[in-house]
């Protein structure tokens, strides 16, 4: 339009806390840990499923650590019909979901192995590595409630970490059961539903040990605990309040004395044996221990661990963490712990909230995003950047149409190439924009070669290689030029030679 | 815990509408689709990027057609800090975010070829086929303002379309230039910045064509439209309220009159002279054309379509619409027509809105999900359900981890199986769920074959077509049998022949 335009308000571009822009080769690590992930899923005879970001909330349940603080932890909003709809959280929620509706039908063949990949949304605050939005793989066997199905997706939560590169010794599958940490506080007293939130505390607690210390458990053992570390710093977590002695036997339990794993399972049984507790938890991850022993998985890769207990309120017996043994130092030097990055449990109730018949289940979470970055920070991806595309460039404007078809033809050959669509004016520019590009080569036609029927080949590598060996190798440059003419017939093939020369690919 | 649980209320399981669960085939072919789709757009020279799903509502602006409705088209929830956050309806709107950032730090070099595949959100009414996510898969050149940009674009979306088994006849890459739309408008006396708002309904109106035909399209350039077709039944739709003269001209203008496109061209560049309008579109349009006829496409594949308007406000110049031309039947024997399955344009201004000076920008859009809807409709993605693992039966449940060990034993050797884990006191249902996962085969160890250290493998495949074959060919079903015996070290070797002679693979 003829009229002008007033000046624009200038809005400011940035993303909300906790979100994040993926960069090439981030997003290259990513598709191949995932196809990874999915081959040996699928080596296990599991079948992809997909649901929707979204649910209604009460289809998805409040199952997050954080439920009780003031923020929910997830993002809703309501639908025009009142109806109030989340994004997800995790994806064994809209799993629960999905079996809910299938349950029974011809749809769904039990037992039901499937897995499942994508983004999933907390919201919560934001911090170092703690992201609102970040991709989780999981597994999971629905319809089996023997501890094959739980000794089988340890199994294959080690041969991921191996195939992803992780070698033995570099990972560790830890195993426990919520049944027996349920048969301790019963020894401690806290019995019968009256005491369920209490034990959810307790729970919550120990499953922060990795982060808080020996010293921090206690304390929310006890009377609580200030974020800060000490009093009227930062927030409170109120604590479980037990006394003494129980604690002392719940940190007992947790921590290890030094003795052998398979000693200490049949000492608790029987402290939980002697004030008539139930023992399933004790003889269910016996067998599942026993089974992979079996299957050739060595405590090196699945082991016994009384300290893992997952913060998640929905599992009901046997829990999985994997552990990365790992350190090593971040960009300015300090260690870095990289601890679980995946984990997961039995929850026998989750499905039959929508059945009300019980519908077993156990499945496997691998937090993606969290993993890849212990992953590229332990040198286990490929981060390096790819080669760009050949660069033709724009020597005369009125020929662009005659640049494009060569551009075709290379393109037609299968060679990534692009046309310079920047302003052509100054050959210098084109030659910096494609070596930020990191292109193999660049193709330029003056009036000149055009008369001649050429093209000019400028090897950006061999350039770049020259550049280093600048006059102590006058000889070797001068037998591989950088820069060499060709007939416009042979272009295809004068560029498919710089590209062997050099072992150029693209991924 | 030792009390009995209250019967809990159940919950239904069910998906706000709009919203769908998606099985293994239909995530094989979207992976299939997505993967031959990047190719293409690497071989240009297109990197990936990738931005979060959610963003500040104010940095996505309001873009959608439908914006004038109540209902703003987005999901929307307010942060902690009271800012809106929206999820992302389109995959451009987040570009535009990403490149304002970014744009004249090192960490964008212009012009910027990208591309990015994802789900968007839309907070509209579903219907058949509409779906409140779905997924996108996009290319962008901003920071260049030359129609080669442009024609390059439409020369990718051509190939895009081959690549996916489209052949040339099947599909057009329709192109246009909102400006000679705007000039014809001109010509009209919709001019000035007074008259956008009528402009844009009468843009909107012409988006309608293909659903509404043309007398939808008439009532819309005029007084308005009833949804239900006639007054009084369903929603009003304002119209642009043109004199009868100028829809005449708009009318002319969008239907083809047989006329060659050249010629057609020729012929509106001259009356938006006569009104001493803006012909830049016409000269934009002629050289989009000339590139890619001189880049060896021809008009089959790409070609000049007075009716494209695209309904985004934010298009500023060429516009380019995706149309299958192929007619199929619906599984009920009705005719369905796909019309666009990908589309997009120049819009220069989208960038601007953060950096307060002009940034070039054009761009495409796959609709992945409708295309994947109509290629599978016509047959032209691989849809057949995949074999199944091989099933290890229970017989004896005491030795689950004997089975167990089986089933590592040819996962190891790159063999898809499982161990069944359901209750296995009946073998039947165990052979049961073997047929319906479409496993090959099943392996069955009683306590006689255990004892001579044997195992019985039962080809599933090999007994459904005896089971076909039945009588008719005794002596076929005699030579190679459905069942047999072999020694428990034999098993990966003998499984393997049973998968070979079938020509089992896994994707």
């Amino acid at each position: 339009m003829a009229e002008k335009l007033k000046k624009p308000q200038k809005l400011k571009a940035r993303l909300p806390r906790g979100l994040e822009d993926r960069d090439p080769a981030a997003i290259r690590a990513t598709r191949e840990m995932v196809e990874k992930i999915r081959a040996v899923y699928e080596l296990y005879g599991f079948e992809p499923v997909e649901t929707p970001a979204m649910e209604y909330t009460d289809a998805l349940g409040k199952f997050l650590p954080d439920q009780d603080r003031p923020n929910e932890g997830v993002f809703s909003f309501q639908d025009d019909d009142e109806q109030w709809i989340s994004l997800r959280y995790d994806l064994t929620a809209p799993l629960a979901r999905y079996v809910g509706e299938r349950y029974g039908t011809d749809g769904l063949v039990l037992p039901y192995r499937s897995y499942r990949v994508g983004y999933v949304f907390r919201n919560e605050k934001p911090g170092p590595g703690r992201f609102r939005q970040f991709m989780q793989f999981d597994a999971d066997t629905v319809g089996s409630a023997t501890p094959a199905a739980d000794a089988e997706i340890c199994m294959m939560a080690a041969d991921t970490m191996e195939a992803l590169g992780v070698q033995r010794g570099q990972y560790l599958v830890k195993i426990n059961n919520r049944k027996i940490l349920d048969g301790v506080l019963e020894a401690c007293g806290l019995k019968g539903e009256e005491s369920a939130g209490r034990r959810l505390t307790v729970l919550r607690a120990i499953d922060k040990l990795d982060r808080l210390g020996i010293d921090g458990v206690k304390l929310l053992l006890g009377d609580g605990r200030w974020d800060g570390g000490e009093e009227g710093k930062g927030d409170f977590t109120p604590g479980a309040k037990l006394p003494p002695k129980a604690i002392q036997i719940v940190l007992d339990y947790i921590t290890s004395t030094g003795e052998d794993a398979a000693e200490k399972l049949d000492r608790v049984r029987k402290s939980i044996e002697q004030v008539g507790g139930d023992t399933s938890g004790t003889s269910e991850l016996t067998q599942v221990l026993y089974i992979c022993d079996q299957a050739g998985y060595s405590k090196e890769q699945i082991a016994y661990d009384p300290s893992v207990v997952r913060g998640l309120e929905y599992y009901t017996g046997p829990v999985y963490e994997v552990e990365l043994l790992l350190d090593t130092k971040d960009e300015k030097g300090r260690p870095v712990r990289f601890g679980s990055v995946g984990g997961g449990g039995r929850y026998d109730g989750l499905v039959s909230r929508f059945r009300g018949e019980p519908v077993p289940a156990t499945g496997f979470s691998i937090g993606v995003s969290r993993l890849q970055a212990a992953l590229t920070l332990l040198g286990k991806l490929d981060t390096r950047p790819e080669f760009g595309p050949v660069v033709v460039t724009v020597f005369d404007r009125d020929r662009v149409a005659d640049y494009q078809r060569m551009v075709a033809s290379l393109r037609t050959a299968g060679i990534r190439a692009e046309l310079y669509l920047g302003n052509p004016k100054n050959m210098g520019n084109q030659l910096k924009y494609a070596d930020r590009r990191n292109a193999p080569c660049v193709i330029i036609q003056g009036s000149d070669e055009k008369a001649r029927g050429e093209v000019q080949i400028k090897d950006l590598i061999e350039g770049a290689k020259a550049a280093a060996a600048i006059a102590s190798n006058q000889e070797w440059r001068e037998s591989r030029p950088a820069q060499f003419s060709c007939s416009e017939a042979d272009l295809v093939a004068k560029v498919r030679e710089v590209l062997a020369r050099h072992d150029v690919t693209w991924g």
